[in-house]
């Protein structure tokens, strides 16, 4: 075999599903081309092969490169003095009577050039990346108008295309009504749903498509016109469900074939049930849940025992989620919602692939993508015990080394 | 004035009581000379001087160095492994049993070499030292018997001296019973308080005496033998009380004078008085708060209302505080005790400080070591807000620029 690169004196937590805890392989190598895992197994069986250059990783753990599948990573502002008026004990009402909350999100967003949103983008991108992040999720949402939305959905492509990470954009035109709409919000939803989605993904911004379906959002009726036009134009979808309440967004989902179902604290069984006769992800945030500070964590006793997948993102976001790093999302999982670490990591590869839709990364076998995390440690587990210990000892994008 | 270095071009937080919120200086300069704060104040009113270097900050925000007045930094192994068991639902008492709990970290602390330990504190540091921390305060106790303790404390002195942070020394004898004093735990109390904390302050290590006074470890009559002979010894005492139950620890600390009362989720407004008017801290740990799912938060409000000064630590430990990152403490203390921003900040600096005993660190004023955290963000309250963003941009310690 003739390969770029040779990956060898690791231990692979290759997350394929082998039998073995974590798909793990001791004392592993990897052989890579082009880009992509040529071979992997167990450093005694490696084939005759000639490669142009070996690292050798001193015994240390390989993952795949993690990825955060669900985000709100660009936006213009951030919240952070909102955060401290409300712990000064403003009342949330009053805040948002002073063009606080998602609006004033909207606002810095709508006023920041591309260049200036990038830019702070790449801030929080440096903390995910630190984490050992290789794929990112990257949603619009906070332009509500159709140059705002574009706008972000293009830093999205830039950060893709410029970043050192894969990008996934989901179009999120139904996250709020824009204050210039509160009156015929119908209107709001037909320029979201008529034109801002065609006019982005004919720019070829849209990789899916996803709305906020709560009482203080947008209705399964709004949600499900979205959803007819994205069926329409050949995009897969997913939805924000049951965050705040049981809102049969779980159903919606699955009844439109989802990606997945992101928060879900206040999804039923039969939402459940939907959910794995579809094929639906559950995409689990507990950065918002603890920022939140929620009390009903997400039916993941019910999600185990009808055999939904569980994934785990940050849902990075400046209102109810400023988590920048996944494994800080991966320890929270565990210690909020008692995912057990291997759940945890599952959640932030191989299933959060499938919540993107994406067939060639999240687990380490012959064909798929070569990137991956380097670590630090001893166990797989301690990705998700520690809280902001270091960890990562090198990434690779698609073979390259970049930190 | 002489000085070996202008900081200029910056924002301070100085966190004096100035009056302003968080002691702020907009557009300030800062002159040092001999690891010590020369003078500090609005650019606009800096005297004649002449700096050997300039440091030119392009705006950023600067804080006192952080303090970490409470952690167990030092130890062998970790629990990752007993966190993935309970995650899987294995029994407390059956990990127990099976050596696991403090005793692993015993056996393993007491297993492994000087170098060893230093060498794995060290990755825990790097986190500390990456959110900005210039002082650490360490404790002993999972040697529990001589050499083991007095090599922790060893170890302690040793990141102090050749890591890039100040340290403080907390001598913890009384943190668990071991094995082997089971069937005697006189015997255990007798050895830590006659022998080994002699010897251990013989020899240097010992800055302040600290106790895990609970039901589950020692009761207050033990605790008060340890704190006679710390008073004998010219030590300066601090508890862990009332994390788990209202056991009169607070009383107990404030009746000894106490530096600091640590966790107090338990303590009583009788306790809080008391620790009012003998002027201890109240040291909150609010990881251990989220690792162990507790549900009763410390009294901040009683704590506001008496003026008892409100420290935030990390209490960095493999058991219940896998936390390794200070600003990811202040989050917490924000998101789960309510305290503001400015006093999580004050927190982490300038009450830390008294904390620790100490009176040259923990604010920006002249007189004052020039340790110093530089930060990427526009308002102090992003210390707060953030989860796993990374916002340091540099240090100082003692004037020098370490990263
Ligand atoms: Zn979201
Ligand atoms: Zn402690």
């Amino acid at each position: 075999m003739k390969a770029d690169l040779l990956i060898t004196d690791c231990r692979l937590a290759t997350m394929a599903e082998s039998g073995e805890p974590y798909g793990a392989i001791e004392d592993a190598a990897v052989l890579i081309a082009g880009g992509r895992i040529l071979w992997t197994g167990p450093r005694a069986d490696l084939p005759p092969h000639q490669a142009a250059r070996t690292d050798r990783l001193d015994g240390r753990w390989v993952t795949p490169g993690l990825i955060d599948c669900h985000t709100h990573l660009v936006f213009g502002g951030d919240r952070s003095g909102e955060f401290e008026q409300r712990l000064g004990g403003a009342a949330y009402e009053d805040i948002a009577r002073a063009g606080g909350g998602i609006v004033s999100t909207m606002t810095a967003t709508r006023a920041a050039s591309e260049d200036a949103l990038y830019a702070a983008a790449l801030t929080r991108l440096a903390g995910l990346k630190a984490s050992g992040v290789t794929t990112v999720e990257i949603k619009s949402g906070y332009g509500l108008d159709h140059d705002g939305e574009l706008k972000m959905l293009r830093v999205a492509r830039r950060l893709g295309a410029e970043a050192g990470v894969r990008v996934r954009t989901s179009y999120l035109g139904l996250h709020a009504v824009p204050p210039e709409h509160r009156a015929d919000r119908a209107a709001y939803v037909n320029k979201a749903v008529d034109e801002i989605l065609p006019a982005a993904h004919a720019e070829g911004l849209v990789d899916a498509v996803d709305a906020y379906c709560e009482p203080i959002a947008f209705s399964t009726d709004e949600v499900a016109r979205l959803f007819d036009k994205a069926r329409a134009l050949g995009l897969p979808v997913k939805l924000h469900a049951d965050q705040l309440s049981d809102g049969g967004g779980a159903a919606l989902a699955a009844r439109y074939n989802a990606l997945s179902a992101d928060h879900i604290e206040h999804t039923t069984e039969a939402g459940v049930q939907a959910m794995a006769q579809a094929g639906v992800v559950a995409v689990l945030l507990p950065g918002a849940y603890l920022m939140l500070r929620e009390t009903t964590p997400p039916p993941v006793d019910l999600l185990r025992r009808h055999r939904v997948a569980m994934a785990v993102a940050t849902d990075c976001n400046p209102g109810t989620s400023p988590v920048a790093s996944m494994t800080a999302a991966l320890n929270l999982a565990c210690v909020q919602f008692r995912l057990t670490p291997e759940e945890a990591l599952a959640g932030a590869t191989r299933v959060a692939a499938k919540a993107l839709g994406l067939a060639d990364v999240g687990v380490i076998v012959p064909g798929m993508a070569a990137d991956l995390a380097v670590w630090d440690i001893e166990r797989p587990a301690e990705l998700c015990y520690w809280l902001g210990k270091p960890l990562l000892h090198a990434r690779y994008l698609a073979g390259v080394a970049d930190r």
